[in-house]
Protein backbone atom coordinates (compact mmCIF):
# COMPACT_ATOMS: atom_id res chain seq x y z
CA UNK A 1 0.00 0.00 0.00
CA UNK A 2 1.14 3.01 -0.52
CA UNK A 3 2.10 5.58 1.86
CA UNK A 4 2.04 9.31 1.40
CA UNK A 5 3.88 11.57 4.25
CA UNK A 6 5.44 14.67 2.63
CA UNK A 7 3.35 18.01 1.93
CA UNK A 8 5.05 18.61 -0.39
CA UNK A 9 4.09 15.29 -2.61
CA UNK A 10 2.48 16.60 -5.63
CA UNK A 11 -0.55 14.20 -4.67
CA UNK A 12 -0.95 16.28 -1.50
CA UNK A 13 -0.49 19.66 -3.86
CA UNK A 14 -3.48 18.42 -5.79
CA UNK A 15 -5.77 17.01 -2.77
CA UNK A 16 -5.20 20.72 -0.78
CA UNK A 17 -6.63 22.32 -4.15
CA UNK A 18 -9.92 20.42 -4.11
CA UNK A 19 -11.17 22.58 -1.57
CA UNK A 20 -11.56 25.43 -4.08
CA UNK A 21 -13.80 25.46 -6.48
CA UNK A 22 -11.05 25.91 -9.22
CA UNK A 23 -9.16 23.17 -8.10
CA UNK A 24 -12.45 20.73 -8.13
CA UNK A 25 -13.12 21.94 -11.34
CA UNK A 26 -9.55 21.33 -13.22
CA UNK A 27 -9.24 18.39 -11.68
CA UNK A 28 -12.83 16.62 -11.85
CA UNK A 29 -12.69 15.56 -8.45
CA UNK A 30 -13.99 16.29 -4.75
CA UNK A 31 -13.32 15.31 -1.21
CA UNK A 32 -14.86 13.74 1.47
CA UNK A 33 -13.62 14.26 4.87
CA UNK A 34 -14.83 11.94 7.77
CA UNK A 35 -16.04 8.70 8.03
CA UNK A 36 -19.91 9.72 8.22
CA UNK A 37 -19.79 10.82 5.08
CA UNK A 38 -17.76 8.21 2.90
CA UNK A 39 -19.68 5.66 4.39
CA UNK A 40 -22.65 7.42 3.01
CA UNK A 41 -21.21 7.59 -0.21
CA UNK A 42 -20.24 3.51 -0.34
CA UNK A 43 -24.00 3.49 0.66
CA UNK A 44 -25.14 5.51 -2.15
CA UNK A 45 -22.73 3.37 -4.40
CA UNK A 46 -20.58 6.54 -5.39
CA UNK A 47 -17.71 5.48 -7.09
CA UNK A 48 -14.42 6.49 -4.33
CA UNK A 49 -11.32 6.57 -7.15
CA UNK A 50 -9.20 6.90 -3.72
CA UNK A 51 -9.37 6.20 -0.05
CA UNK A 52 -7.04 8.28 1.95
CA UNK A 53 -6.53 7.29 5.67
CA UNK A 54 -4.40 7.94 8.46
CA UNK A 55 -2.49 4.59 10.08
CA UNK A 56 -4.90 5.67 13.23
CA UNK A 57 -7.68 5.07 11.21
CA UNK A 58 -6.74 1.65 8.94
CA UNK A 59 -5.70 0.32 12.35
CA UNK A 60 -9.53 0.17 13.17
CA UNK A 61 -10.60 -1.23 9.87
CA UNK A 62 -7.80 -3.04 8.74
CA UNK A 63 -9.12 -5.21 5.72
CA UNK A 64 -8.97 -1.83 3.80
CA UNK A 65 -5.50 -2.99 3.49
CA UNK A 66 -6.47 -5.24 0.79
CA UNK A 67 -7.89 -2.53 -2.00
CA UNK A 68 -5.85 -1.44 -4.38
CA UNK A 69 -7.10 2.29 -3.96
CA UNK A 70 -5.62 2.91 -0.44
CA UNK A 71 -3.24 5.68 0.93
CA UNK A 72 -2.18 5.98 3.53
CA UNK A 73 -1.50 9.29 4.66
CA UNK A 74 0.17 10.57 7.49
CA UNK A 75 -1.86 12.65 10.41
CA UNK A 76 -0.13 15.94 8.99
CA UNK A 77 -0.81 15.39 5.48
CA UNK A 78 -4.43 14.56 7.16
CA UNK A 79 -4.73 17.89 8.78
CA UNK A 80 -3.21 19.99 5.36
CA UNK A 81 -5.67 18.93 2.69
CA UNK A 82 -8.67 18.71 5.22
CA UNK A 83 -10.98 22.08 5.91
CA UNK A 84 -12.01 20.99 9.36
CA UNK A 85 -9.74 21.77 12.67
CA UNK A 86 -9.83 18.31 13.53
CA UNK A 87 -10.15 15.80 10.84
CA UNK A 88 -10.82 12.39 11.36
CA UNK A 89 -8.34 10.93 9.39
CA UNK A 90 -10.17 9.46 6.44
CA UNK A 91 -10.82 10.86 3.60
CA UNK A 92 -12.56 9.77 -0.25
CA UNK A 93 -11.48 11.23 -3.58
CA UNK A 94 -14.55 11.22 -5.44
CA UNK A 95 -15.12 12.25 -9.12
CA UNK A 96 -17.29 15.26 -9.71
CA UNK A 97 -20.83 13.87 -11.80
CA UNK A 98 -20.87 15.18 -15.38
CA UNK A 99 -21.79 18.41 -15.90
CA UNK A 100 -24.46 17.64 -18.21
CA UNK A 101 -25.78 19.83 -21.07
CA UNK A 102 -28.82 20.71 -19.63
CA UNK A 103 -28.95 20.73 -16.02
CA UNK A 104 -32.41 20.62 -16.03
CA UNK A 105 -32.74 17.24 -17.75
CA UNK A 106 -34.21 14.32 -15.78
CA UNK A 107 -35.20 16.58 -13.00
CA UNK A 108 -38.05 14.58 -10.75
CA UNK A 109 -40.66 17.49 -10.74
CA UNK A 110 -43.09 15.33 -8.87
CA UNK A 111 -42.02 16.41 -5.94
CA UNK A 112 -41.08 20.17 -4.35
CA UNK A 113 -37.98 21.83 -4.75
CA UNK A 114 -35.73 24.38 -2.81
CA UNK A 115 -33.84 27.41 -4.65
CA UNK A 116 -30.94 28.91 -3.45
CA UNK A 117 -30.79 32.28 -4.58
CA UNK A 118 -27.15 33.75 -3.71
CA UNK A 119 -27.14 32.01 -0.20
CA UNK A 120 -23.88 32.44 1.69
CA UNK A 121 -23.24 30.70 4.70
CA UNK A 122 -21.95 26.96 4.06
CA UNK A 123 -23.23 25.52 7.27
CA UNK A 124 -26.64 27.08 6.67
CA UNK A 125 -26.54 25.50 2.81
CA UNK A 126 -25.69 22.26 4.32
CA UNK A 127 -28.46 22.31 6.74
CA UNK A 128 -31.05 23.42 4.20
CA UNK A 129 -30.07 20.36 1.83
CA UNK A 130 -30.22 18.13 5.07
CA UNK A 131 -33.84 19.03 5.89
CA UNK A 132 -34.73 19.33 2.52
CA UNK A 133 -33.89 15.56 2.40
CA UNK A 134 -36.01 15.35 5.96
CA UNK A 135 -38.68 17.15 4.05
CA UNK A 136 -38.87 14.91 1.44
CA UNK A 137 -38.25 17.17 -1.61
CA UNK A 138 -37.05 16.20 -4.72
CA UNK A 139 -33.93 18.17 -4.78
CA UNK A 140 -32.08 21.36 -4.18
CA UNK A 141 -30.95 23.87 -6.79
CA UNK A 142 -28.00 26.38 -6.35
CA UNK A 143 -28.77 29.08 -7.99
CA UNK A 144 -25.84 31.40 -9.61
CA UNK A 145 -23.62 33.27 -6.34
CA UNK A 146 -24.90 30.49 -3.75
CA UNK A 147 -21.74 28.85 -2.17
CA UNK A 148 -20.87 26.11 -4.40
CA UNK A 149 -22.35 22.33 -3.64
CA UNK A 150 -18.87 20.32 -3.21
CA UNK A 151 -17.48 23.32 -1.04
CA UNK A 152 -15.89 21.43 1.94
CA UNK A 153 -17.99 22.27 4.83
CA UNK A 154 -21.04 22.45 1.95
CA UNK A 155 -20.23 18.97 1.84
CA UNK A 156 -19.77 18.14 5.64
CA UNK A 157 -23.27 19.70 6.52
CA UNK A 158 -24.89 17.74 4.34
CA UNK A 159 -24.02 14.90 6.15
CA UNK A 160 -24.95 12.43 3.47
CA UNK A 161 -28.46 13.73 2.51
CA UNK A 162 -26.27 15.31 -0.86
CA UNK A 163 -26.58 11.34 -2.26
CA UNK A 164 -30.16 11.55 -1.31
CA UNK A 165 -31.73 14.03 -3.45
CA UNK A 166 -31.26 15.26 -6.91
CA UNK A 167 -28.78 18.84 -6.19
CA UNK A 168 -27.96 20.80 -9.31
CA UNK A 169 -26.00 23.89 -9.96
CA UNK A 170 -28.00 26.29 -12.63
CA UNK A 171 -29.53 29.56 -13.07
CA UNK A 172 -33.28 29.76 -11.11
CA UNK A 173 -34.86 31.68 -13.58
CA UNK A 174 -35.06 28.49 -15.76
CA UNK A 175 -35.38 26.29 -13.42
CA UNK A 176 -38.85 28.38 -12.46
CA UNK A 177 -39.74 28.76 -16.13
CA UNK A 178 -39.45 24.71 -15.63
CA UNK A 179 -42.32 24.59 -12.51
CA UNK A 180 -44.58 27.24 -14.69
CA UNK A 181 -44.38 24.63 -17.69
CA UNK A 182 -46.00 22.05 -15.69
CA UNK A 183 -48.49 24.28 -13.95
CA UNK A 184 -46.54 23.98 -10.50
CA UNK A 185 -46.17 27.15 -8.16
CA UNK A 186 -42.83 28.56 -6.88
CA UNK A 187 -43.04 30.50 -3.49
CA UNK A 188 -40.82 33.07 -2.72
CA UNK A 189 -39.94 34.05 1.17
CA UNK A 190 -39.99 37.66 0.87
CA UNK A 191 -41.63 40.08 3.58
CA UNK A 192 -44.10 42.09 0.75
CA UNK A 193 -47.41 43.65 1.03
CA UNK A 194 -48.68 40.64 -1.03
CA UNK A 195 -47.26 38.59 0.78
CA UNK A 196 -49.24 35.47 2.46
CA UNK A 197 -48.66 33.57 5.77
CA UNK A 198 -47.28 30.65 4.87
CA UNK A 199 -50.15 28.45 6.94
CA UNK A 200 -52.51 29.74 4.53
CA UNK A 201 -51.46 28.32 1.58
CA UNK A 202 -52.64 25.10 0.31
CA UNK A 203 -49.58 24.13 -1.20
CA UNK A 204 -50.03 21.29 -4.21
CA UNK A 205 -47.49 18.28 -4.34
CA UNK A 206 -45.03 19.82 -6.56
CA UNK A 207 -43.60 23.32 -5.61
CA UNK A 208 -40.25 25.24 -5.80
CA UNK A 209 -39.25 27.31 -2.90
CA UNK A 210 -36.97 30.07 -2.81
CA UNK A 211 -34.77 30.94 0.23
CA UNK A 212 -33.03 34.02 -0.34
CA UNK A 213 -29.38 36.11 0.93
CA UNK A 214 -29.20 36.02 4.40
CA UNK A 215 -28.94 40.17 4.38
CA UNK A 216 -30.58 40.97 1.47
CA UNK A 217 -33.01 38.33 0.67
CA UNK A 218 -34.42 37.51 -2.81
CA UNK A 219 -32.75 38.96 -5.70
CA UNK A 220 -35.94 41.20 -7.59
CA UNK A 221 -35.52 39.85 -10.84
CA UNK A 222 -36.59 36.49 -9.07
CA UNK A 223 -38.77 37.94 -6.73
CA UNK A 224 -40.95 39.34 -9.96
CA UNK A 225 -41.09 35.13 -11.27
CA UNK A 226 -42.91 33.86 -8.09
CA UNK A 227 -46.48 33.29 -7.72
CA UNK A 228 -46.47 34.05 -4.22
CA UNK A 229 -44.15 35.30 -1.75
CA UNK A 230 -45.10 33.61 1.82
CA UNK A 231 -43.69 35.21 5.32
CA UNK A 232 -43.56 33.08 8.70
CA UNK A 233 -45.42 35.43 11.72
CA UNK A 234 -43.22 36.74 14.29
CA UNK A 235 -44.94 37.04 17.38
CA UNK A 236 -41.93 38.25 19.64
CA UNK A 237 -39.26 41.17 19.18
CA UNK A 238 -36.44 38.98 16.99
CA UNK A 239 -35.99 40.66 13.47
CA UNK A 240 -35.80 37.75 11.49
CA UNK A 241 -35.57 34.19 11.72
CA UNK A 242 -32.00 32.61 10.61
CA UNK A 243 -32.43 31.01 6.79
CA UNK A 244 -32.06 27.63 7.43
CA UNK A 245 -34.57 27.79 10.61
CA UNK A 246 -37.08 29.52 7.64
CA UNK A 247 -36.54 27.20 5.31
CA UNK A 248 -37.13 24.10 7.94
CA UNK A 249 -40.33 25.73 9.08
CA UNK A 250 -41.59 26.81 5.53
CA UNK A 251 -40.86 23.32 4.19
CA UNK A 252 -42.49 21.17 6.85
CA UNK A 253 -45.46 23.70 6.83
CA UNK A 254 -46.03 23.19 3.00
CA UNK A 255 -45.20 19.64 3.12
CA UNK A 256 -47.25 17.48 4.56
CA UNK B 1 -10.47 59.04 27.50
CA UNK B 2 -8.67 56.36 28.41
CA UNK B 3 -6.52 54.38 25.94
CA UNK B 4 -5.21 50.25 26.33
CA UNK B 5 -2.82 49.16 23.91
CA UNK B 6 -0.86 46.83 25.54
CA UNK B 7 -2.02 43.58 26.03
CA UNK B 8 -0.03 42.89 29.27
CA UNK B 9 -2.76 45.68 30.84
CA UNK B 10 -4.15 44.00 33.69
CA UNK B 11 -7.90 45.32 32.24
CA UNK B 12 -7.00 42.83 29.12
CA UNK B 13 -6.34 40.22 30.84
CA UNK B 14 -9.73 40.18 32.88
CA UNK B 15 -11.45 40.65 29.59
CA UNK B 16 -9.98 38.14 28.11
CA UNK B 17 -10.97 35.67 30.88
CA UNK B 18 -14.72 36.72 30.22
CA UNK B 19 -14.56 34.17 27.58
CA UNK B 20 -14.71 31.55 30.41
CA UNK B 21 -17.51 30.48 32.64
CA UNK B 22 -14.95 30.61 35.58
CA UNK B 23 -13.72 34.09 34.86
CA UNK B 24 -17.37 35.55 34.17
CA UNK B 25 -18.45 34.03 37.58
CA UNK B 26 -15.23 35.88 39.37
CA UNK B 27 -15.82 38.93 37.79
CA UNK B 28 -19.64 39.01 37.61
CA UNK B 29 -19.20 40.46 34.15
CA UNK B 30 -19.77 38.99 30.53
CA UNK B 31 -18.93 41.18 27.31
CA UNK B 32 -20.77 41.59 24.17
CA UNK B 33 -19.16 41.80 21.37
CA UNK B 34 -20.16 43.50 17.91
CA UNK B 35 -21.96 46.54 17.32
CA UNK B 36 -25.20 44.97 17.08
CA UNK B 37 -24.92 43.05 20.54
CA UNK B 38 -24.05 46.99 21.93
CA UNK B 39 -26.78 48.68 20.32
CA UNK B 40 -29.19 46.00 21.14
CA UNK B 41 -28.30 45.91 24.94
CA UNK B 42 -28.74 49.81 24.90
CA UNK B 43 -32.32 49.56 23.26
CA UNK B 44 -32.83 46.92 26.32
CA UNK B 45 -31.49 49.47 28.70
CA UNK B 46 -28.83 47.14 29.95
CA UNK B 47 -27.01 49.03 32.23
CA UNK B 48 -22.92 49.09 30.07
CA UNK B 49 -20.15 49.25 32.55
CA UNK B 50 -17.60 49.88 30.11
CA UNK B 51 -17.44 50.22 26.12
CA UNK B 52 -14.16 48.86 24.79
CA UNK B 53 -13.90 50.27 21.24
CA UNK B 54 -11.08 50.78 18.36
CA UNK B 55 -10.12 54.01 16.97
CA UNK B 56 -11.07 52.81 13.62
CA UNK B 57 -15.05 52.05 15.26
CA UNK B 58 -14.66 55.64 17.63
CA UNK B 59 -14.36 57.26 14.21
CA UNK B 60 -17.97 56.55 13.20
CA UNK B 61 -19.15 57.17 16.41
CA UNK B 62 -17.58 60.25 17.72
CA UNK B 63 -20.09 61.39 20.22
CA UNK B 64 -18.75 58.59 22.32
CA UNK B 65 -15.51 60.23 23.51
CA UNK B 66 -17.65 62.59 25.30
CA UNK B 67 -18.79 59.73 27.96
CA UNK B 68 -16.68 58.83 30.77
CA UNK B 69 -16.98 55.09 30.93
CA UNK B 70 -15.35 54.71 27.05
CA UNK B 71 -12.20 52.84 26.56
CA UNK B 72 -10.10 52.96 23.40
CA UNK B 73 -8.26 50.04 22.69
CA UNK B 74 -5.87 48.73 19.93
CA UNK B 75 -6.45 46.49 17.29
CA UNK B 76 -4.56 43.64 18.98
CA UNK B 77 -6.24 44.15 21.83
CA UNK B 78 -9.70 43.84 20.21
CA UNK B 79 -8.22 40.48 18.51
CA UNK B 80 -7.14 39.78 22.27
CA UNK B 81 -10.43 39.99 24.07
CA UNK B 82 -12.65 38.70 20.62
CA UNK B 83 -13.96 35.29 20.84
CA UNK B 84 -14.32 36.17 16.89
CA UNK B 85 -11.57 35.89 14.22
CA UNK B 86 -12.59 39.81 12.81
CA UNK B 87 -14.16 41.40 15.98
CA UNK B 88 -15.53 44.56 14.71
CA UNK B 89 -13.74 46.55 17.65
CA UNK B 90 -16.32 47.22 19.39
CA UNK B 91 -17.50 45.65 23.21
CA UNK B 92 -19.81 46.24 25.66
CA UNK B 93 -18.70 45.15 29.41
CA UNK B 94 -21.97 44.51 31.47
CA UNK B 95 -22.80 43.16 34.68
CA UNK B 96 -23.82 39.76 34.90
CA UNK B 97 -27.77 39.77 36.65
CA UNK B 98 -27.65 39.05 40.03
CA UNK B 99 -28.04 35.03 40.87
CA UNK B 100 -31.96 35.02 42.34
CA UNK B 101 -32.32 32.82 45.68
CA UNK B 102 -34.93 31.37 43.25
CA UNK B 103 -34.25 31.18 39.65
CA UNK B 104 -37.79 29.68 39.39
CA UNK B 105 -39.24 32.78 40.83
CA UNK B 106 -40.95 35.47 38.71
CA UNK B 107 -40.87 33.38 35.56
CA UNK B 108 -43.48 34.38 33.09
CA UNK B 109 -45.68 31.19 32.51
CA UNK B 110 -48.28 32.43 30.72
CA UNK B 111 -46.41 31.64 27.20
CA UNK B 112 -44.34 28.17 26.47
CA UNK B 113 -40.55 28.17 27.39
CA UNK B 114 -38.21 26.16 25.54
CA UNK B 115 -35.78 23.91 27.61
CA UNK B 116 -32.53 22.84 26.82
CA UNK B 117 -31.27 19.68 28.07
CA UNK B 118 -27.23 19.14 27.35
CA UNK B 119 -27.37 20.87 24.09
CA UNK B 120 -23.67 21.42 23.63
CA UNK B 121 -23.49 23.37 19.98
CA UNK B 122 -23.16 27.10 21.34
CA UNK B 123 -24.79 28.32 17.46
CA UNK B 124 -27.58 25.76 17.85
CA UNK B 125 -28.25 27.53 21.00
CA UNK B 126 -27.90 31.02 20.09
CA UNK B 127 -30.20 30.00 17.33
CA UNK B 128 -32.86 28.32 19.16
CA UNK B 129 -32.72 31.52 21.19
CA UNK B 130 -33.78 33.74 18.59
CA UNK B 131 -35.85 31.32 17.14
CA UNK B 132 -38.03 30.91 20.43
CA UNK B 133 -38.29 34.84 20.39
CA UNK B 134 -39.58 35.07 16.78
CA UNK B 135 -42.29 32.29 17.68
CA UNK B 136 -43.50 34.60 20.62
CA UNK B 137 -42.14 32.22 23.74
CA UNK B 138 -41.76 33.51 27.27
CA UNK B 139 -38.22 32.14 27.73
CA UNK B 140 -35.33 29.64 27.41
CA UNK B 141 -34.01 27.28 30.35
CA UNK B 142 -30.66 26.61 30.37
CA UNK B 143 -30.33 23.39 31.70
CA UNK B 144 -27.56 21.76 33.49
CA UNK B 145 -24.80 20.24 31.19
CA UNK B 146 -26.09 22.45 28.46
CA UNK B 147 -23.41 25.12 27.42
CA UNK B 148 -23.56 28.60 29.44
CA UNK B 149 -25.75 31.23 28.61
CA UNK B 150 -22.73 34.26 28.35
CA UNK B 151 -20.59 31.73 26.27
CA UNK B 152 -19.52 34.07 23.88
CA UNK B 153 -20.49 32.44 20.77
CA UNK B 154 -23.71 31.88 22.41
CA UNK B 155 -24.26 35.59 23.13
CA UNK B 156 -23.25 36.48 19.45
CA UNK B 157 -25.99 33.88 18.23
CA UNK B 158 -28.69 35.20 19.72
CA UNK B 159 -28.52 38.43 17.91
CA UNK B 160 -30.39 40.35 21.07
CA UNK B 161 -33.12 37.95 21.26
CA UNK B 162 -31.46 37.12 24.95
CA UNK B 163 -32.67 40.95 25.81
CA UNK B 164 -36.21 40.16 24.72
CA UNK B 165 -37.26 37.27 26.52
CA UNK B 166 -36.46 35.22 29.77
CA UNK B 167 -33.31 33.37 29.83
CA UNK B 168 -32.73 31.32 33.12
CA UNK B 169 -30.02 28.42 33.59
CA UNK B 170 -31.58 25.68 36.00
CA UNK B 171 -32.30 22.44 37.08
CA UNK B 172 -34.84 21.23 34.60
CA UNK B 173 -36.68 18.86 36.29
CA UNK B 174 -37.58 21.63 38.93
CA UNK B 175 -38.95 23.54 35.94
CA UNK B 176 -41.11 20.72 34.59
CA UNK B 177 -42.33 20.33 38.04
CA UNK B 178 -43.88 24.14 37.85
CA UNK B 179 -45.29 23.23 34.51
CA UNK B 180 -47.18 20.46 36.45
CA UNK B 181 -48.11 22.26 39.33
CA UNK B 182 -49.76 24.56 36.63
CA UNK B 183 -51.56 21.79 34.97
CA UNK B 184 -49.31 22.70 31.84
CA UNK B 185 -48.19 20.22 29.60
CA UNK B 186 -44.51 19.57 28.92
CA UNK B 187 -43.50 17.83 25.52
CA UNK B 188 -40.53 15.80 25.03
CA UNK B 189 -38.77 15.49 21.48
CA UNK B 190 -37.58 11.69 21.75
CA UNK B 191 -38.81 9.24 19.41
CA UNK B 192 -40.04 6.50 21.08
CA UNK B 193 -43.37 3.71 20.92
CA UNK B 194 -45.54 6.23 22.73
CA UNK B 195 -44.38 9.57 20.68
CA UNK B 196 -47.13 11.56 19.00
CA UNK B 197 -46.16 13.31 15.71
CA UNK B 198 -46.64 16.85 16.22
CA UNK B 199 -49.14 18.16 14.13
CA UNK B 200 -51.61 15.76 16.13
CA UNK B 201 -51.13 17.51 18.93
CA UNK B 202 -53.75 20.63 20.30
CA UNK B 203 -51.30 22.42 22.42
CA UNK B 204 -52.33 24.77 24.89
CA UNK B 205 -51.22 28.87 25.22
CA UNK B 206 -48.61 28.00 27.91
CA UNK B 207 -46.34 24.25 27.76
CA UNK B 208 -43.13 23.76 27.64
CA UNK B 209 -41.19 22.07 24.65
CA UNK B 210 -37.66 20.02 26.14
CA UNK B 211 -34.71 19.65 23.08
CA UNK B 212 -31.99 16.72 23.80
CA UNK B 213 -28.07 16.74 23.33
CA UNK B 214 -27.23 16.53 20.07
CA UNK B 215 -25.84 13.39 20.02
CA UNK B 216 -27.66 11.49 22.51
CA UNK B 217 -30.91 13.20 22.71
CA UNK B 218 -32.60 14.15 26.18
CA UNK B 219 -31.80 12.38 29.38
CA UNK B 220 -34.07 9.23 30.68
CA UNK B 221 -35.02 11.19 34.11
CA UNK B 222 -36.27 14.20 32.37
CA UNK B 223 -38.06 12.09 29.38
CA UNK B 224 -39.73 10.16 32.44
CA UNK B 225 -41.46 13.16 33.41
CA UNK B 226 -42.69 14.36 30.41
CA UNK B 227 -46.53 14.53 29.43
CA UNK B 228 -45.79 13.45 25.74
CA UNK B 229 -42.83 12.53 23.12
CA UNK B 230 -43.63 14.48 20.20
CA UNK B 231 -41.73 13.81 16.46
CA UNK B 232 -41.52 15.50 13.14
CA UNK B 233 -42.24 12.54 10.18
CA UNK B 234 -39.07 12.38 7.80
CA UNK B 235 -40.28 11.03 4.49
CA UNK B 236 -36.85 11.02 3.05
CA UNK B 237 -33.97 9.99 3.92
CA UNK B 238 -31.90 12.04 6.36
CA UNK B 239 -31.22 10.20 9.66
CA UNK B 240 -32.52 12.88 11.83
CA UNK B 241 -32.47 16.91 11.84
CA UNK B 242 -30.30 19.24 13.46
CA UNK B 243 -31.53 20.29 16.53
CA UNK B 244 -31.92 23.93 15.96
CA UNK B 245 -34.34 23.31 12.56
CA UNK B 246 -36.26 20.16 14.95
CA UNK B 247 -36.77 23.30 17.61
CA UNK B 248 -38.23 25.86 15.06
CA UNK B 249 -40.47 23.30 13.49
CA UNK B 250 -42.03 22.13 16.48
CA UNK B 251 -41.96 25.64 18.10
CA UNK B 252 -43.69 27.82 15.06
CA UNK B 253 -45.65 23.81 14.97
CA UNK B 254 -46.94 23.98 18.22
CA UNK B 255 -47.61 27.56 19.03
CA UNK B 256 -49.34 29.29 16.51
Amino acid sequence: MEKINSLQNAHVKGWKKLQTKKGRKQQGQYLLDGWHLVNEAVKAHVAIRTLLITAKQLATEPDLTQFPAVIEISEEVASHISATVTPQGVFAVVNLPKAAADPLANLDLTRPWLLLDNVQDPGNIGTMVRTADAAGFAGVAFGTGTVDIHQPKVERSMQGSQFHLQLISTDLGELVARFHAEDKPVYGSELNPEAAQYLDIDAPASFGLIMGNEGNGMSDVLLAQTDKNLYIPIKGRAESLNVAIAAGILMFGLYR
